[in-house]
C-alpha cells in the first residue's frame, strides 16, 4: 500500500473493501471536505459549545442552537450526499456506513447526528403504524439536504449502562398518543425535529424490562415546543453535535412497537450506532495516521525527516498494520449488521453473531482510536499540545467515540454475555472459517465459561482482547485477499 | 494496602518509600492543598490561558502576566514550603521530588516552575562564578515564598530533539557578559526573573558541540526588560505555568561553564527535568486512580457500586499494582540522581546509570499516566468528557508530561546510546542485584547490539519496553520490603 | 479639591459628605482593595460568566457555582467590614451605603449581593414573624464573613416593570408554610440561601395588588435544594454577581407581611436597590474619572501631558463637579431613605418625597455613570477599547446600572406618578429650602400637571430631567457648606 | 416616513438621498444580508477574536488568521457587489459609500476592510508611479471577489493623535525600494496583501513634516513574508476586522509621492477613514432604531405595546429626526469628498471646507450612533445586557466608531484649526446657503476666534457641537426637499 492511500479515506477504503457503486458519491464528498468542509469543522471546533438561545425577544421559549450558517452547511453535505436516505432507497446500511467513515475522517462528531436520524428512521420505518410512517418518515428522508434530523434518547442522569434502573422518565397515555415526563441527560443532537426515546408506561414493572420506545416531536401538534433544552454540555470535542439535556413534561410521543418488547427495540438502536461508532473511530484513526504522515514527511531531525528515523517508520508500519485490521473489524460487524437489520424477535443466530462482532468491533476501534490519537500527537512533539494546530483535537475526540454507545468494560461484558447465553463465539469461529490462529482463544473461552460468575466477569479481559485482535486479524486476511 | 491510602499523596509516598523527616512539610502541604488548593487549580485550569499585558498604558513593555492573585498564592506555597530552598540547605534533591510529588498530585503543572526554578539554581551554583552566584543565588533561595524564580529555555522553533541543528540564538561576548539574540520557541515560566538558556556563540562550530549555557536575567542592568514575550501559548494543559515565546535581542546573558562543555550543563539540566516529571506522572496517575475510586464507590449500576463489578474492581488492582512499580521506578531514578548531580565531567559510571534509569523512568510513567487517565475517564462514562467534571483533565495533562522533556521515541533511543556506550543496561542489572527476571532482557539486548544500527533502533522499543517494566518491577519489590 | 482625592473613594466621601463614625473601617476597607481586591475583580471579570454545576458525579442535582476561591474572599470582606451586620447593629443604613460606595468604585457589580442581602434582611426583620426571624435572622447577620447572603427576585420572563401582569408565581398556602411555583429570570445572586420572592397567591386578585412577598430558603426543611437554578445568564459585565434564571417547583416558603399587600413590601425591597444603585452609580463614575486622570497625567500628545490640553482640561473639571452634584443626589437620597426606611403602611408625607429622590437619583446617576464611563474610554483613545486595559469595563458595568432596578424611562415615570399623586415635588422644593434656581421648574411641573394623561407622559422627559439636575446642584451646595 | 422604512437601510438611503443608480445592487446585497449575512456576522462575533497561526507545523512563520470559512464569504460579499472597483469604474466615491452605509446597517466593523483597502487603492492610483499602479492596482481592483486587500498603517505604541511625535517607523533607501523597520500598533485589516504604512526616512527632520507614505506588501519580492504579526488584539466588537500589531523589519516598502509631502497623503488617507466611519455611523444608528422598534412593537407592558407608550414613542420620533439629520450630515460630507478626492497640493477652497464637514461628521454621528446604541440596550431592558440577545453589541461596535480615526475631542479640534486657518465656518456658511438657523453660531465663531489659543481650546466644544448639530439639520431639511 503506498503511504498516500492513508491521506484520503475514500482511497483507504476502496483499497481495503475494494470499489463499490458508491465510488464516485465519497469522492464528491471527500472533494467538499478538502475545499470547504475541513475548515468548517476546525471553525466549529475552535467556537466550542455553541450558544443556545432559550428565549427569543418577546419571552417565548425558542431553544434556538446558535452555530454559525457554516455549520448547517456542513451538516447539509451528509445528508444531501445520501448517509440517510440511501439506506431506505437501496435497502442497505452500506452507503450510509461508508458516508459515515469518509465524515469521520473530517469531523468525527458530525458523524454522531448522521448516526442518530438513522437510528430514529429505522425504528420508525420498522416499529410505527402507517400513520406514524405517513406523516413523518417522508420528513426523515428527503433527498435535498432539508430533511428533518432524528435522535436518540435514553441515558437519564444517574448513568446509561443499566437503563432498567435508571430510566425513570415515565409515559402516560393519552387517546392515541402518549404523555413523557422526564428528564434525559445526554442528549445528542438536541434540537432534532424527532427523537426517539426511552420511558417507562406508567404501571410497567421495573428493570428493563418495563422500558419501552416512544417516537417524541419536537413540536407539540399546537406547534408549541415539546421538549426544552435545559442547556447544552460543555464537552470536549464532537462540538459538531449539540448534546444537550432535554426536558420532557407532558411532552407528545407515539409508541413504536409494543410496551412490553421496548427494550429489545432500544438495543436495535444502540446496534446501529455501535457500528457507526465503530467506522468513525477507524476513520479518525486513520486520519490521525495521515496528520502523523504529513508531520513526520516533513520535520527535520538529525539530517534527516523524521519519517526515515527507523524506530518511527516501524511505528508508523504497524499502525498502518492496525488499522487495516480495525478497518476490517469495522467494516465486517458493519456487513453482519447490514444482514440482520430488518429482523425482529425472534432473532436469527446471524443476529447474535452480530451482536457479538459489534461489542469486539466497538470496543477494538475505539481503543485504536485513542492509542492511534494519542501516538500522533506525540509524533508532533510540543506542537501537539497547542491548540492552534488541532493535533490534540483527535485524542479529545476519540475519547467520546470510546465512552458512547458504552465503554469498553461495557462491551467486553455484552460480548461475554452474548458468549455465555449464544455460544456467540463458537458462530464467530465458524463465520470467519475457523482459522487456526483462533482455535487457541475459542477454546479457552470454552474453558472460561466453566467458572464461576464472578470469576467470569473477572477475569474476562485479555480473553475478550484476544477474541477481537485475533478476528480483526483473520478478517483483515480476507479482506486483502 | 488500604485504598484510602490512594487518596493521600503523602500517605501514598510514606506507604512506599518510608517516613522521611518531610513527613510534617508533606503533610502541611497536603493539608493546604485540600483546603485551599485544589478550588484554586481548579479555577486557574478553567481561566484557560492567562492574558498578558505587553504595554502599560503610558505605551511602555511591561509583558505583565495576568493571572489570578491566586495563582500566585498557590505558586508561592509550594516555595515556601521548600520546593528549592531546601535541595541547597539540606544539600539534597529528595525534599524537592517529594514536594514535586505532592504539587502534581494536585496540580501536574505548576511542577514545572519548581522543576525549572531548581535547574537554574544548579546550573548557577555549580558552574557559575563567585560574583554571579552572589548576586543571583540569595534571590532563588529565599525562604519565605519570595523568591525569584528561575527557567530553562532550550528548544527553538525548528524542534526540541534535535539541539545540535535547531539553535539558531546567537551569542556574542561583550566584556563580562554576552548578547543572546534569537527566538525561543517552548519557554516554559515565561517571565520568570533568570533563565538558562542554550544558544551558540558566535564562530563556534555547528552541533551540539558549538552550545554553550548562559544565565538570562529577567531585567538588564539598566532595569529595563531583557527579553520579550511574543506570546502566551494556548495549550492544553498545565495552565498553571506561563508558556511562551521569547525574543531575545542583544539580552545581557552570563555564561556558565566554559563555551566548549554547554551540551553537557544542557544534558544535566535535562536530567533534573527527567526526573522531576516521572515523579510527577506518577502522582498524576495516583490522582487519576483517587478520583476513579471516589467515583466507583459512589456510582450504583446493576444494583451494587461499580468498585465491586469483578471486572472493575480487577482494573483497580492491576492499575495500583503498576502504580507502585512506577512509583519505584521513578523514585529509584530520583534517588540516583541525587548520588550524582554534584558531578562535573568526567562523569562516574554511576552517572552513566542514572541516565540510563533517568531515560526509562520518563518513558515508562508518563506512558503509565496518560493509560491511567484515560482509564479514569472511562471509569466515569460520560461524565468523563463533560469540562464541568473536570475529569478529562488528567489526560490533558499527562499528555503534555509524556511529550515535554522528549517523548517516548526520545528517551527510548536515548537509553539506547547510553546502552551502546557505557553499557549501561549491565550496570543496572547489577545495581538491582542481578534479579532472575531481567536477566533474559539483558541477554536479549545483549544481543540486540549485534544488530547493525539501523536494525537496533528499529527493533529497540520492545527491548526497550521490557527493560522499563522489569525494572520497575524489581523496584518495586526492594521498596516493599 | 486636590485631583488626587478622585483616586480615593474614602477620600473622596469623606471630603463631601465629612467625617464619619466609618472613617476607619472605609480606609482599612480601601486598603485590601488597593493591595488585594483590584486584581481580584479584574480576574474575575476576565473570568467571564461562572460556571455552574448542576449535578454531582452521583447524579445528585447540587447547582454548585464555580467562582475562584479569590472571589469568596472578595465577597466576604465587605461582609466582613459590616455592609450588612452594621445597619441592624446601629440601626442606621447609611454604613451601608458607605461601604457599597467604596466597594463600587472597585467591582461595582459586588455591590449587589450585599444590596440584595440587605434587602432580604429588612423585610424579614419588619414583617417577618417571630419565629422566622429567630430562625433566619442571625444567619444573615454574622459578623466574621460566614453569614448567609439573601436575594430578591421578582421579575419573570415577561419583563420587570409590569409586575402586576408578568408575575405567574403562584404561591399555595401548606400548612405554616407556602409553595411556590414559577419561574424567575432574573435571579440576582443565585445560590443564595435565602431569597425573598414575589409571587401571587392562589386564587389571589390579579395586577400588583394580587402579589404577595414570600421568603425562601435555598434548602427545604429535608436538606434538598428548595430551588434550582437552569442556568447563569451570560451578561455584559456585574461578573462578581451570578444572575441566574432560578426554577421554583413547590418550593417552601413563608409569607412576610399580609397576602394583600405584597405590593407595598416589593417597592420597599426596590427602594433599598435603587439607593444602593444610585450610590454605586457615582462610586463608578469616580473610578472611571480616576481611571482617566491616571491616564492623563502620563499620555504625552503635542509635547505635554494631555490632562493640560485645555479642552481636556475642561472636560475633566465639568466632570468633576457633575460628579460632586451627583454624589450629593444619590446621598441626599440615602440619606431620607435611612429617616423612613422603618416605616409601614401608612406611609408618611415624607416617604414620598423620598421616593421622588430615590426616582430621580437612580435616573440621574446611572445616566452620569454611562457618561462618564464613555468618556473615560474615549479619553484612553484607541487603548480604549481593547480588553486589555479593562477600561471598557466600567461603561459594561455602567449599562447594568443604567438598566438594573429600571430604566430612565421608568423613573422617569414612576417620578411622576408620585408627584401627579402626591405633589411630591413641592415637598422636595421645600425639603431643599426652595431655592430661586429651582423654581422655575417646580412652577413649570405645575403647570404640566394641567396637560392630559398622554400628553403629561409624552412631554415629561425634560422636565424630570431638569428636576433631577437642578435638585442635585442644590444638594451638592449644601453639602459644600 | 414609516416606520418600516428603519428595517431597511436601502429603502432609508432611497428615502432620504433618492434612487441613485445603485438601487439594485444595494437591494441584492440586502437580500444576502438577510438570508445569510447576518447570521455570520452574528457567529463572527459570538467567535471573538480569531486565532492566529503564527508558524506552520514545519516551524515556517506563516501568520494565518483562523477565520470560519463563512467570514471570508461574507468578505467577498461587499467587494464582489463592489464597494472598492466601482469607485474607480465609476470614478465617483459615492456607490462605495452607499455599500458601506449598507454593511454597516449589519456589520459595522466589515466596513473597516473595505474602507482601508478603499484608502490603499486612491493613494497608489493617485501618487504610486507607473511601474507600481501596473503591479498592484489590478490586484485591488478584480471584480469577482478574489481581490487584495489593503490596509493603512499609521498609529505606534505612544498613540496615534500625534503622528509627528509618535511614528518611529524608520525608512531607508534600497535601490528603488526602500526597507522599513519599526512596530505598528494598531494595524486594522493585518494580513492585508498590501498596505500604506506612515514611517519617517531616515535623516528626514522630525514632526509630522518628516513623515512619509509607503506601500507596502504582505509578501517581499522572495516570497517571504514582508511583516509579521505579533498579535491580534483583543477588541471589545468590530471582530470582522483583524487588527493587529504589525512588526516591520526590513520590511520591502515603495514610496508614495515624495518624502516630504507625505503627512499630505496621510491626511487624504484619513479623510476617506473618516467619511466611511461617519457613514457607519449613522447605519450603526438607524440598526439600533430598527432593534429597538423590533423589540417595542412586541413586549407589552401595562397592557399595551411599549411602542405605544407615550414617552417611549416620543424617544423614537427624537431619535428617528436626529437620524435623519445625521445622515444627511455624513451624506453631504461624503459628497464634498466626492467632489475633492482626486485633487492634490495646493488644495482648493472646497477642500478646506470638505475637511470641516468631515470633522464635524465624524464627531457629530460617531456620538450619535454611541447614545443611540445605548438607548436601544434600555429599551430592551434587562434583556439588553444579556450576550445572548446581541443587543449589547451595537454599543460595543459604536463605541469604536467613537474613537478610531479619532476622538470627538480630536474632531472638535481639529475642526476648529480648519476654522482658524481658513475660516472654513464661513465657507460651511455658504455652502449650506447662509440659513438662518445658523447665523447665530457662526457669529459666535467668528467672536470665539479673538480668544486666546488657550481659550480658544478651552471653551471651544459647545460652539462645535452647535456647529455640528445645527448643519445636520440644514443638510436635513435640503434632503427632505
Amino acid at each position: 500500500m503506498q503511504l498516500d492511500i492513508l491521506r484520503s479515506p475514500s482511497a483507504f477504503l476502496r483499497h481495503l473493501i475494494g470499489s463499490t457503486e458508491y465510488d464516485s458519491v465519497l469522492q464528491e464528498s471527500e472533494a467538499w471536505w478538502k475545499q470547504e468542509g475541513q475548515a468548517i469543522s476546525d471553525a466549529v471546533d475552535r467556537a466550542r459549545t455553541p450558544w443556545i438561545r432559550m428565549f427569543d425577544s418577546a419571552g417565548k421559549r425558542v431553544d434556538e442552537i446558535l452555530y454559525p450558517p457554516d455549520y448547517w452547511r456542513m451538516l447539509q453535505q451528509g445528508y444531501h450526499a445520501g448517509v440517510l436516505w440511501r439506506a431506505f432507497q437501496d435497502r442497505s446500511l452500506l452507503p450510509s456506513f461508508l458516508l459515515i467513515y469518509l465524515t469521520s475522517f473530517y469531523d468525527s462528531g458530525l458523524s454522531c447526528p448522521y448516526t442518530v436520524s438513522l437510528s430514529t428512521a429505522l425504528p420508525l420505518a420498522k416499529y410505527g403504524d402507517k400513520a406514524l410512517k405517513e406523516r413523518f418518515l417522508p420528513q426523515l428522508l428527503r433527498q435535498d439536504g432539508t430533511n428533518w434530523q432524528g435522535a436518540t434518547w435514553m441515558t437519564e442522569i444517574k448513568g446509561g449502562s443499566d437503563l432498567g434502573s435508571n430510566v425513570e422518565t415515565v409515559a402516560v397515555p393519552d387517546g392515541n398518543t402518549w404523555r413523557l415526563t422526564g428528564d434525559k441527560y445526554f442528549s445528542s443532537n438536541a434540537g432534532a425535529e424527532l427523537a426517539v426515546v426511552a420511558a417507562r408506561p406508567k404501571g410497567a414493572p421495573g428493570g428493563v424490562r418495563g422500558l419501552a420506545l416512544f417516537l417524541l416531536p419536537r413540536r407539540r401538534q399546537s406547534g408549541e415546543l415539546n421538549y426544552t433544552i435545559r442547556r447544552l454540555k460543555d464537552k470536549i470535542a464532537t462540538r459538531s453535535v449539540p448534546t444537550g439535556e432535554v426536558e420532557l413534561r407532558d411532552s407528545e410521543a407515539y409508541l413504536l412497537g409494543t410496551p412490553d418488547e421496548g427494550i429489545y427495540l432500544i438495543l436495535e438502536v444502540l446496534n446501529v450506532s455501535r457500528i457507526a461508532n465503530s467506522i468513525g473511530s477507524v476513520a479518525l484513526a486513520q486520519r490521525a495516521i495521515a496528520d502523523a504522515l504529513n508531520f513526520a514527511e516533513c520535520r527535520i531531525a538529525f539530517g534527516r525527516r523524521i519519517i526515515e528515523h527507523p524506530l518511527l517508520r516501524r511505528q508508523f508500519d504497524e499502525r498502518i498494520n492496525d488499522l487495516r485490521n480495525a478497518l476490517a473489524l469495522a467494516w465486517g460487524a458493519g456487513k453482519l449488521l447490514n444482514e440482520v437489520w430488518e429482523e425482529s424477535r425472534p432473532y436469527s443466530e446471524r443476529y447474535h453473531l452480530f451482536r457479538l462482532m459489534a461489542h469486539l468491533a466497538k470496543y477494538w476501534t475505539a481503543e485504536f482510536a485513542v492509542q492511534t490519537a494519542k501516538w500522533c500527537m506525540e509524533v508532533h512533539g510540543g506542537l501537539g499540545v497547542l491548540e492552534e494546530f488541532r493535533v490534540e483535537r483527535w485524542l479529545r475526540e476519540a475519547m467520546i467515540l470510546a465512552i458512547w454507545e458504552g465503554t469498553a468494560h461495557r462491551q467486553l461484558l455484552d460480548a461475554l454475555e452474548v458468549i455465555e447465553r449464544k455460544r456467540a463465539h463458537q458462530a464467530l469461529f465458524e463465520y470467519v472459517g475457523r482459522p487456526a490462529q483462533l482455535k487457541e482463544t475459542v477454546d479457552a473461552i470454552d474453558a472460561h465459561l466453566q467458572l464461576s460468575a464472578e470469576q467470569r466477569e473477572r477475569d474476562w479481559e485479555p480473553l475478550g482482547a484476544s477474541l477481537a485482535q485475533l478476528t480483526a486479524g483473520v478478517l483483515s486476511e480476507k479482506l486483502g485477499r
